[in-house]
C-alpha cells in the first residue's frame, strides 16, 4: 500500500509541550507570498496557509531523519502509561509520515516491500501520542497507547523470551513478559493472589495474608502512609522515604490486585487527568463526586495541564 | 575489538524465574561423554562441565536468533526500573555473546565494523539484568540498569526530540525526554518545585500549595490513603479504586520531590528486596530498623523473593 508522506497532514492535531530541535524555516516553500515566519502564519493566515505550512514542517522533519542505505529507520513501540516496548519494526519516510497524519503506528515491511499499520487486521491499533527522534536521527520511538495485544500470538507485547530463563532451563506455564520493576511486582502479586484458589496447607506468605485480610491489609495501608509522613515531619532521611514509599506502593498494589484494577489503569487515570485543565477535569467527574469537589481534592488536576 | 563469542562465559551469573522458550539440547557438543540432559549435569557435573554445558546453551540461544543479511539485529536498551528506552543499537553474535557474558550492554558498531560496549569510555555502563527477544528473534530487549546518562550528549536517555514539540513549534529551555505518564508526572511537579525559587503574584496552584506546606501536604496523603482502603471497605466499584490510587500516587509523589527523592530510587528500592530473601533483607536492614523488623513490616519481601 503504497501512499504519499503527506496524505492527511491535514487532520494534525498533537498536543504537547517542548523545545523544537529541528532547523526552522520561513515556510517559503508552503506560502511563498509571505515573508513572516511559521508562528506568523500560524497565527494570521488561513487554514489552507496553515496546513501548508505544517506540510512544510512535516517534510523539513523527514528531510532530517537519517535514513539508512535501504531508506529505513528503526521504529520502537512503547505502551506510553506502562513504558513496555511492544514491539520494534522499521519505517520509511511514508510509514513516518503517515504515523505523524493518522497517529496509529504504521511501519514499512521488508518482506512485503510495503506500508503496514498495527492493528489494520487485528483492531489492535497503537495509538500514538507523541514521537521521539534519537541523537543521530536514526531511531524512533512511537509513544502510545494499545488498543489490545500487540503481538500476532495474542502476547501483550513481542518479548516474551527471557534469555535468563533458557540458560538456567527455567520452565513455568506461559510467557514472561520483559517487566520493569513495578509491573514484576504486579505480576508476582497477581500469582499469589492466583495461587489462593489452591488450599494450602503451609503458612500464607505475607501477600497472602494481606489479600485473604482485607481489614488487614487497610490498616497495613493506613500505617505505611502515616510512616512515609513521618520521614518528612520528623526531617528522616531520603533513603528512609524512598524505603517508606516502596511499603507504601506494594501495600496499595495488593489493594488494587483484590479490586482487579491494574496499575495500567491508574496511570491513564492520571494521563487523562494530566492532559486536560482542572476545569475540564471538574466537569467531566459531574454530578456524583460533588463532595470531592467541594474539598479541592479536584484543584491538583488543574495544576498539572500543560495549558495551566 | 573482535572478541571471541564465548569470552568469559564461566562468569555467567543471571537469576531469574521464567520458561525455556528455545530448542533444549543435551549438551551433546560439551559433554559428549554423557547422555545425560543439562539439568542432571547442572547438578553433578564437576564445574569444567557446567561451563561446557552453558557454552553450549549460549550456541543454541545464538544459533536462534533471526540475524539479517549482515549478521545483525536490532539491539534496544532499556531501565530496568523507569522503564525508558535508553539507546538503540546493533549486534551481532559476538556483540550478544559478550553481553551475555559480561553482563554490560554490547553493541556492533556498523561504521567502525567493531564491538563497542557501553560506558567503555564514560564509565556509564549499563548493567544488563536479563535479555529478551521477540517472537521473530531480530529484536533484542538490554533490560538494564545505567550507571549514569546513556547518551553522549550527557543526557538520559538519546530519544530527547519530540516531533509534537517540532510541528507545533514550542520553544522551551532543555531537553524533553521520552518520558510515559509517571515520569511526565515527576517531571512537572519537580518544574512546580523548581518554579517555588522564582517570587510569584498569582495564587500558587494546588502542587505549589502542597509543596510549601508540608503538614498541609501529609495531611492529603493521610486522607488519600484512607479514601483507596475506603474503596475497599465500602466495596466501591475498581474506577474509584483506580481514581483513588491516583491521587495516593500523586501527593506521594511531591512528598518524593519535597525530599529530593525520585521515583526511580523507589523501583530501586523494590527491586532489590524483590530479589533477594526476607531473611537477607532482615539482615542488610541492620540493627537500625529492629522496630520496623518487630512489626513484621519486613515479612512481604520474603513472599516476593522469587526463591521462596
Amino acid at each position: 500500500m503504497a501512499v504519499s508522506s503527506l496524505r492527511c497532514i491535514q487532520s494534525l492535531g498533537f498536543s504537547s509541550r517542548g523545545r523544537a530541535f529541528f532547523p526552522v524555516g520561513d515556510c517559503s516553500r508552503a506560502n511563498a507570498r509571505k515573508s513572516m515566519n511559521c508562528r506568523l502564519v500560524f497565527a494570521s493566515a488561513k487554514n489552507s496557509d496553515r496546513d501548508l505550512c505544517v506540510e512544510s514542517k512535516v517534510e523539513t522533519l523527514l528531510d532530517s531523519v537519517k535514513w539508512d542505505d535501504k531508506g529505513l529507520a528503526v521504529a520502537i513501540a512503547q505502551n506510553i502509561d506502562t513504558g513496555a516496548i511492544l514491539m520494534q519494526g522499521f519505517v520509511n519516510r511514508d510509514a513516518l509520515a503517515t504515523t505523524i497524519s493518522s497517529r496509529k503506528a504504521t511501519f514499512y515491511s521488508r518482506s512485503r516491500s510495503s506500508l503496514w499499520t498495527k492493528g489494520e487486521t487485528s483492531k489492535n491499533f497503537i495509538n500514538v501520542h507523541d514521537i521521539f527522534l534519537d541523537c543521530d536521527r536514526d531511531s524512533i520511538i512511537y509513544l502510545g497507547k494499545p488498543d489490545g495485544p500487540t503481538c500476532h500470538t495474542g502476547s501483550e507485547t513481542c518479548y516474551y523470551t527471557s534469555v535468563n530463563d533458557f540458560l538456567e532451563h527455567k520452565q513455568i506455564e506461559g510467557s514472561r513478559q520483559a517487566l520493569t520493576t513495578l509491573y514484576s511486582l504486579e505480576s508476582t502479586i497477581s500469582q499469589r493472589k492466583a495461587e489462593l484458589a489452591v488450599p494450602q496447607h503451609v503458612k500464607p506468605s505475607w501477600t497472602k495474608r494481606l489479600l485473604l485480610d482485607s481489614k488487614f491489609l487497610c490498616s497495613k495501608i493506613r500505617e505505611e502512609a502515616d510512616e512515609l509522613c513521618r520521614t518528612i515531619e520528623e526531617n528522616e532521611h531520603g533513603t528512609r522515604t524512598a524505603s517508606e514509599m516502596g511499603d507504601v506502593l506494594y501495600h496499595a498494589m495488593v489493594l488494587l490486585a483484590l479490586k482487579d484494577v491494574k496499575v495500567e489503569d491508574v496511570l491513564d487515570v492520571l494521563r487523562h487527568r494530566f492532559s486536560q485543565s482542572g476545569i475540564e477535569e471538574k466537569r467531566s467527574r459531574g454530578q456524583q463526586n460533588e463532595a470531592m469537589e467541594e474539598d479541592g481534592s479536584w484543584m491538583w488536576f488543574q495544576t498539572l495541564c500543560p495549558c495551566t
